[in-house]
């Protein structure tokens, strides 16, 4: 049965080696990360925590599941010991604010543990993943009351938090939503409504569950513009009493859904709950994105995470499992059969998930050193922030897509095996499977991109990324000059077919949303490999072993001649125009 | 809930309009089939069944499962019953030999009425459809003695059969079997052996289990020429006597699966059963291989037919659902929201599912035509048997591998609501996840498509496929011309194509397994846009509504435009060389 063990090598290679990471901290003072002892620790105990402690009870939890009696969600055997475990060893705590309590660590760490939680144990890591959530609004728009009262609690993991958004009417389009907030003598607010789809939303590994809420004041306005953030804890602590009450926040149904099962998907109704207004009123759209790109690449780390484990897994098999003699002859004659490695059609398999999870990798941490940057307060000119907003959605689409096909590969690699569920690996395919969805679909994240980050832009983000790559491409070793060349030219033709998009776009808005997705995901693949040219380039000049850096050059290869393939149809989808999607059976003519 | 309705309409068009089936039933000495009215009698009837019958038992039966008590599996409530309505109509009987009680009508006409079954409730249409599989292998190898005993009863549906290929250390290597099978002073032999993965291989629905076994002989030689197939009845029912004896043919487990979970995978044991042999020794392979084309067939077809399912949901749920405003301007402006039909990437998802189910069907109807004149004995040079053969694996391949792709565009459509299980939809994700494996893995069709039908042949049949197809695209109306031009330039290229991996196979025999996958998908993807061009066309002169006409015409203009552009990475892969898949971490230098 697959086992995860964290690809601590390759990590450690990224971040040191490629993103020189202790002096990155040095810069943007995070002194106390700027030293590369404590950085290799820390992933070290992350990894041991990892596959030593969540991994084992990642199949076991989505064969039992959570349960709902009473109000009450069970978690699966051993989630709750595991999540205390979590909070001793101050892993809740690593990236929040030394001023409430936290270590004041840089997020691109906390990345770094937050994959090999998602990739031991993907319904396990959203127990906490959710509290990080709740952690960044409140810590950003909070009253300093609020945040007193329950930064420290939700950072030491005693309490755990949720962001109550979606309605069962509205998920993409939060315009809608229903949910009543009445001002009470107090100052406080009485939250009415009814919301779905929520992670954590009630379980039985905290005291405590602190609810973010998005509701309307009784003179709100229509629209995005008319909604407003709430603290609404589940019970009512006050500082200065001993008296818990409870706050009628209850959950009266989980979802059974196709993946992540042992994640509690609650319904919860507020009646009456008493809740705190977080920023200003009619601004909790505002505030809840604030921690969009942080929760947007949680996301998108899930994505590749369990195509790690995907890959792990599937190339166990691969290496074990004999199944008839390579075309060129046997390789292993001493055994009835050759192992299925030996078959090009499987190793294709192997690659596509070895080359997107690494070149993935490396872009998540890239762009989590811009969250670093921007969290920092070192980004004067609002360039940090600019460029995470625009790899944002590439990264949460490009990766969770690409993602959700790697671990299907685990499972073709299996065969008739794959599909059984004692081999763990269609467990991978059914919670990869949520990512394309949750934290907005594939298609928002597209419009986000194409509409916002690059058309509103003009393109002035964009195309400092593209000349950015183009100009990292010419610098890199001889040996890897025909990838470089290769790169160099379609940078040329990125910034064509931007023109080309924004052109239609201007004759017709619905232009944007024929153009998208793969307009996304063309820069996805491109975005990877640069990413994956420099670890290639990196690894030339490094001292790791003479292994690691051959494989490096190998899927440069693999990736250049077998996956960027990929964009020549992206790049034609997305200038195909709105008028070849018209049909009058769709009555849509 | 989604609700499965046959596309009659379609399904007709495709037979009357586009295959002419009365004259071709007529012309292959089917004349009772050559009956318009018989044939819609049939279709519609069959509509019925399965939309009445087997569609509401399709998401309870993924709930309920099978289960496994003292050797007795139950199946799904309602399973039983619908089966035996299923005999009692005659449908077990339809395309099978009249001389042993069956119909005696061709095999296409079943094609459209598995479908059908497929597209309401997979699980239960395995259990008919593996007896399908035993009447076809017994048919054309069994002596007389054995015709005659068990082909009325499999052909009633009084007892089911089923295809014991599998070991727990071999599936696509038949050739390291171990089942043993030891003759007896009476003629017959004793079966020893453990078969797993044996779909419908224990259940409630009938009274004995005909097993098709294949096994070795004390003295066969090694590998695939040492096999043979044998005839285990699960209860010995001698002709002359009323006694039923138990076989020793056992269940001692049933998987828990990923998908179509109310369909029975069972480990069956054989210990000292007696057995029949059905053809000659060491020749089972080639007995089972006699199937093969019509089981892999019927897996096509369940791939496109639960893309069938998934489109008539998710094109529901975006006409109701409503969520956001169309980016040009409010498209229902007297509802909160639009449909989310109104977004182009939503239709892009549809538009993928109908043109892939509407372009799949008519490769599959055609395929079947060809299976009737092999049936029929009208194949005097065997160019039919030969087009067959090449079109079974693309079909396999293709029809699966994008039918997988389709139900998850159900899904993303759905969003959030998608990943819940009461949506049905994710349940068609896991449902359709089998297809690409069972009956031979995409990689393995592939081998067997560019291997064996286009290498081995010289290339012959698939060239004589490739004319065809251009030579039909100059034939369309002008109106189509644009389309027909672009296909025509692509056979010129699919020729070339086939030259360059002919070549690059010659060099070195791996390179095949480096370029079959993507071969066979360009290959797949251009026939596809054969048949939907051919059915545009044919609609124009046809005497369907203005509005089913129009819909055609927009599917090829989506199709070329957004799905065929594919291919140019399909291309470059197939091309790409076995030497871009070698690595230093896969131990594959």
């Amino acid at each position: 049965m697959p086992k995860y063990i964290a690809p601590v090598e390759d990590m450690q290679f990224i971040l040191h080696d490629c993103l020189n990471i202790t002096d990155h901290y040095q810069n943007i003072g995070y002194e106390d990360a700027a030293d590369t002892s404590l950085v290799n620790a820390i992933i070290e105990e992350a990894a041991k925590f990892s596959s030593e402690v969540i991994s084992p009870l990642n199949y076991p939890g989505d064969l039992e599941g959570c349960r709902l009696e009473n109000g009450q969600v069970t978690t699966p055997k051993g989630f709750k010991e595991a999540y205390q475990q979590y909070c001793e060893a101050g892993w809740s705590s690593l990236a929040c604010p030394a001023e409430f309590e936290g270590q004041g660590l840089p997020h691109s760490l906390s990345v770094v543990t937050e994959e090999m939680n998602s990739s031991a144990n993907t319904s396990w890591s959203m127990y906490p993943g959710l509290t990080h959530g709740s952690i960044s609004a409140l810590h950003h728009h909070g009253s300093d009351d609020l945040k007193n009262t329950y930064l420290p609690k939700l950072i030491s993991g005693e309490w755990t938090g949720t962001m109550c958004l979606t309605e069962a009417h509205c998920g993409s389009d939060l315009g809608m939503l229903k949910s009543k907030a009445i001002p009470q003598e107090d100052g406080s607010y009485s939250i009415t409504g009814t919301k779905i789809f929520i992670s954590a939303g009630e379980h039985d590994m905290s005291s405590n569950i602190i609810h973010l809420v998005l509701a309307r004041l009784p003179d709100a306005p229509e629209g995005s513009g008319g909604i407003s953030l709430f603290l609404v804890p589940k019970i009512l602590d006050t500082a200065n009493s001993t008296i818990h009450t409870d706050n009628n926040v209850v959950c009266s149904a989980i979802e059974h859904k196709m993946g992540i099962k042992a994640s509690a998907t609650c319904v919860v109704n507020f009646e009456d709950s008493k809740g705190y207004l977080i920023g200003e009123a009619n601004k909790g759209l505002a505030c809840m994105f604030t921690m969009m790109n942080v929760a947007r690449l949680a996301t998108s780390v899930q994505g590749y995470a369990l195509a790690e484990l995907s890959l792990q897994a599937s190339l166990d098999y691969a290496k074990d499992r004999i199944q008839m003699r390579a075309l060129s002859g046997p390789k292993a004659p001493e055994k009835a059969a050759d192992p299925i490695i030996v078959h090009p059609d499987v190793r294709r398999m192997l690659f596509t998930q070895k080359a997107f999870v690494e070149g993935s990798r490396g872009l998540a941490y890239y762009v989590a050193t811009l969250v670093d940057k921007v969290h920092a307060g070192k980004d004067e000119d609002g360039q940090h922030d600019k460029r995470l907003g625009l790899l944002t959605p590439i990264c949460k689409t490009f990766m969770t897509e690409i993602g959700f096909e790697s671990t299907n590969h685990a499972v073709q690699t299996y065969g008739g095996h794959g599909f059984i569920c004692e081999s763990e690996v269609e467990q991978q395919v059914r919670d990869a499977r949520i990512a394309m969805i949750y934290e907005g679909t594939s298609g928002i994240q597209a419009l986000d991109f194409l509409g916002r980050k690059v058309l509103r832009d003009k393109g002035e983000t964009l195309v400092s990324w593209i000349g950015e790559i183009k100009s990292l491409a010419g610098q890199v070793d001889d040996s890897l000059k025909p990838a470089a060349t290769q790169l160099a030219g379609r940078c040329d033709e990125w910034l064509q077919l931007t023109q080309q998009v924004a052109g239609n776009a201007m004759k017709n808005p619905d232009e944007i949303g024929a153009a998208a997705f793969d307009f996304l995901m063309y820069s996805g693949y491109l975005s990877v490999a640069h990413v994956l040219l420099q670890q290639a380039n990196t690894a030339l000049t490094s001292e790791r072993s003479k292994d690691f850096i051959q494989a490096k050059q190998e899927t440069v290869r693999f990736y250049f001649s077998r996956m960027l393939p990929r964009i020549d149809t992206h790049k034609q989808l997305a200038i195909a125009g709105e008028d070849t999607l018209g049909c009058v059976e769709f009555g849509w003519e």
